[in-house]
């Protein structure tokens, strides 16, 4: 789910925090978290984008540490102007992806709209005490990322017939993929949230809290290839480059950083990976696990510390 | 929540009935209901707007007995083209509305859209033995509306100009007011919706299950002042047209009825009142609840009957 940053700052929406899902606890021991997200397509094949907002909008309750429950669609679609099929293929590959996370869609809402645009509101359910923040990282935590960056870079490149089909093929796979279900290392992962619109920058500022800055290697970050090539090319989309205004003062960048370095650092993401924040003893554990179920190689990118001036210094060594 | 029609025909939604919410049971005893709705402003006035929307988004909930829990926010809006101010001004319609229903919201999903629109998501919990449905009705049950009629027209008026200040203000309050609570009646209602989209027509046909008809007495109808008149003078949004075409054939109508009456009945309604059916020993209990709590007066329509050939009967006594 979006954080609503531009209503927020008007404290009109009762949003409270920036976590990633509605927590709303039914008694001592459970709560319903809830999210939900839409948006319209980045790529041409209908299928393939509704695997990709549903993928998308799941990955804030495996984000929260949950396990989706059901979820309801969200759809937007000029009827008269595109054919009925394109929509059953947008809902098929939203239905596709809730049968891999093994949940059902129990309904939705739909309007007549100039351009498509699809997601789901999503609920789970979760033990209080396995609700994983975003904000509970803990000094010394190893920050662990599940899935390489650079969404946001590609799918502009797609869309201006600057990519190549390779490429192409690995940033669907990418953003289609479901991200991981934590609920058997729960108790061993200290802080969580998913890379979405606001970057690795804007997700990783929102970590740095409990006077923790994040320290990070430029080096260790894995990025989709031809993302470095694309960047360069000053291929960016006008989100990343929002978000890089926006945290830049949050950040100490190494000086031998390029400016097109620092922005794939803010690269907006679509259904990005996990961000976690996990203790020197469990990451051993944690990355065995998360190796085993997720199709992505886990990297470590860095680790948190004792606040300085800046909550994300990045190195490059 | 609309009921994705154009989607079920496909048979892509996984959704199942054509019920007001999603209904998850998590344990023996309760079970998680959700809505999700939301549409482009019907009313010039951004806080009412927001107010309307929220209400309407909230009667799925009221409509299956049940009481919301929480609320997530979902906003489309040209942050480029209209001023911020008028985006907090619809968010504080629905906060107060949700504020009014004692719940609240806990995040949301916002987009840049050309085109404004909002609404909620809405979560609420309920006892298994508590869900009102639609298609639940009893032969001999008497049909209860705790609303007029008319939003839909008048509405439509208002857009071309066409309406006179009071009734403006009427059709403003009554899409505005909260549905009613039915918990501590849950007991004596056998069936329940509320009526939207797809007007009384198509809402009652939905309730035309087992082997029942709806015998519906014109006269008997609430309308809100001026949905006659504007029906005469054919102004008719194209979504009452739509309704009447399709359900028609379900309907037999009193030959003295004029099309224009007829019309009237399919009006697709925004945030409409409850339809109930209530058996014959109940109905004084129920209408004596409704009336002390609910502004409008709460009518009787028609009764359930075994079927005819019809699934719907308009009298005009």
């Amino acid at each position: 789910m979006s954080k609503l940053n531009f209503i927020n700052n008007n404290n009109q929406s009762g949003f409270v925090d920036f976590d990633d899902c509605g927590v709303y606890p039914i008694n001592n021991k459970e709560a319903i978290i809830q999210t939900v997200d839409f948006f319209t397509p980045i790529v041409d094949d209908p299928y393939i984008f509704g695997q990709i907002a549903a993928a998308n909008s799941l990955s804030d309750i495996f984000a929260m540490g949950g396990k989706p429950l059901f979820a309801l669609n969200i759809a937007a679609f000029p009827t008269e102007d595109i054919p009925l099929e394109v929509l059953s293929e947008i809902l098929q590959g939203g239905q596709d992806k809730c049968n891999e996370a093994q949940i059902n869609i129990l309904g939705g809402h739909s309007i007549k709209d100039d351009i498509p645009k699809y997601g789901l509101a999503v609920t789970g359910l979760i033990k209080n005490k396995n609700i994983l923040r975003n904000n509970t990282a803990k000094n010394n935590d190893l920050i662990l990322l599940t899935k390489p960056l650079g969404t946001g870079i590609i799918t502009t490149a797609i869309k201006h017939k600057l990519c190549d089909n390779s490429t192409l093929k690995k940033v669907v796979h990418l953003m289609s993929t479901l991200n991981v279900d934590l609920t058997k290392i729960n108790n061993k992962i200290n802080a969580c949230t998913d890379v979405t619109g606001y970057g690795l920058l804007g997700h990783l500022n929102e970590m740095c809290k409990n006077n923790l800055s994040a320290n990070i290697n430029f080096n260790d970050i894995p990025f989709i290839d031809k993302t470095k090539d694309l960047a360069k090319k000053n291929i960016i989309p006008g989100g990343t480059k929002n978000n890089f205004n926006f945290y830049k003062s949050y950040v100490k960048f190494d000086n031998s950083l390029q400016e097109y370095q620092k922005l794939m650092l803010a690269d907006a993401q679509t259904s990005g990976g996990l961000l976690l924040s996990v203790s020197d003893k469990d990451v051993k554990e944690v990355l065995c696990f998360l190796n085993s179920v997720n199709n992505y190689k886990t990297k470590i990118i860095g680790k948190f510390a004792t606040k300085t001036d800046k909550n994300i210094i990045i190195n490059n060594e």
